[in-house]
């Protein structure tokens, strides 16, 4: 028997098991952008009159997103970082230049190595933290950085559940208590030099956002990041998708059960004081020894990879 | 080139991966010996002058558990429980006998069915509660009470590493803080009717208990009980061997790091109050309405599977 609409009983395009629901094409676009509208007002993460900067990478979720943000009437620019990763970004920058065309919406475009002096290829050929790490690093740091002097009032990301609940499951199986603390659906601003950061798409499973993408007609870098094959995280989606598969909606119960009942107990462990770094002025930990200079994760990560490359230096001054 | 024992250069015979070492026979032997101590003492499990009563199921864990107790001098009883597993159980409580003559210990024994009127796979067949639910209710009650009445200090368990990974795993992919700060490797007796329970192997894996039984020439069940096919917990024991295969010493962070970091801040989580059950006398969580009579789970479960045997109902009186 042909699955049906949960909602106005039409043929079903595709199934929500955890929700054990099904929806046709308008249907599930009306569903997504109720879970976000729902995101939104639970977390207060938008005001109607904020500017908006979207982080884009040309992939399904960040794409998702800033359509999603675009229709419900927010102020949303879309601010792309090329990361250098040769055809790939190339690819992922003329997608997300295509979407704002087709919008009039604005995208900002920084370029790491044109900026600092190294992409993420040279930054993964030289040892310490992994590609993932420094390319993480680096977006937290631009995505801010740029929502500073851009004037916005708040960044929102694509993460999507699984995101999300692999992120967690990572933290958890390590039980990086601090880290877990700072995992929530939003990061108030507590500094003067951190802009608000909120993830509207958490409520909204990868295969979502996938094809709400496709229903849509949005055009998307469909590959994964040639660099990101077997890191950790890719493991812990496929860990969690095969407990999935076992238990549909464990990935749904781990992450919201997580929020509903251990976030506020494990909070008092996201003690960090925080500083101005002595390099670039970017808010900071504050060192352990008061007597050191604070210096930024960013410009330590920057300054070991750049030493390595001495013609990049020029290029961030 | 063959292994060498870490502390004596001997030839090794097992590898102790997330230890980075590798031990001879009694090298070994003394390894174990001295996480139970560290266990012991970390955590004030037992004095020397403590009655012990180690509940033993005729498997590896708990006859090693039963050894190890013995050779450090502790006055050491066993008590096996029958639950009625046909061939099962009639092995498993020659084992425990048979292990207890050959050192003149005492073996207590006590069979489900004659004293309360049901068998586990009675219980399996009637549907409610996992037949592992049942039996892991059954125990707790029977030892608890079994050790109350014959005045003995402490209740030791069997549980080595990863059994406390895989229950802590399944707690936290549903986030039970509840259970969550239950999970300690000390349950202090707050309240008279409760018996403390320590679990003295939290910190040795299942692969160094079964090889410490061989080692030592211990006769044990090496089947699985035959009802635990498939059981959650056996899911999520082949999940973390998964994780461990991809990282070793995962298992052991996970356990760990809950203990040494989250425990403490999940521990608000546990706000049971406690009364006496007013069917049997024993300890229970207090009902949510005080109006009305607390009766605990094992009641609770007994009453729903005694009334579906009415046969079995005179067997308890």
């Amino acid at each position: 028997m042909a699955m049906r609409c949960k909602r106005c009983r039409q043929a079903a395009v595709i199934e929500v098991r955890r929700h054990n629901a099904a929806f046709c094409r308008d249907c599930f676009l009306h569903y997504v952008g109720q879970q976000v509208t729902r995101a939104i007002a639970k977390h207060r993460m938008l005001a109607p009159s904020d500017r908006v900067l979207v982080a884009v990478s040309g992939g399904k979720d960040s794409l998702a997103l800033w359509d999603l943000l675009l229709e419900l009437g927010y102020r949303a620019d879309g601010l792309y970082l090329s990361l250098g990763i040769g055809a790939y970004s190339e690819r992922s920058k003329q997608l997300c230049q295509a979407f704002a065309d087709a919008r009039g919406a604005t995208l900002l475009v920084h370029d790491l190595a044109a900026e600092h002096g190294y992409s993420i290829p040279e930054a993964a050929s030289k040892g310490g933290r992994s590609s993932c790490g420094v390319c993480g690093l680096s977006k937290r740091y631009v995505f801010n950085r740029a929502a500073l002097q851009g004037g916005y009032d708040v960044v929102t990301t694509g993460h999507n559940l699984d995101d999300e609940a692999a992120v967690l499951f990572g933290n958890t199986l390590r039980w990086d208590v601090s880290a877990m603390a700072r995992q929530f659906p939003v990061l108030e601003a507590t500094h003067a030099g951190l802009v608000k950061k909120v993830k509207p798409l958490y409520r909204v499973a990868e295969r979502e956002t996938a094809a709400y993408c496709v229903l849509k007609g949005i055009d998307y870098v469909v590959e994964e990041c040639p660099l990101v094959a077997g890191n950790t995280q890719m493991r812990h989606k496929q860990t969690l998708n095969q407990l999935e598969e076992a238990a549909p909606g464990t990935k749904h119960s781990f992450l919201f059960g997580y929020l509903e009942r251990a976030a506020e107990l494990l909070k008092t462990a996201d003690v960090a004081a925080l500083a101005e770094c002595s390099r670039c002025g970017m808010t900071t930990q504050a060192p352990e020894d008061p007597a050191s200079a604070p210096v930024c994760a960013f410009c330590r990560s920057r300054s070991r990879l750049v030493k390595t490359l001495p013609m990049a230096e020029a290029a961030h001054r």
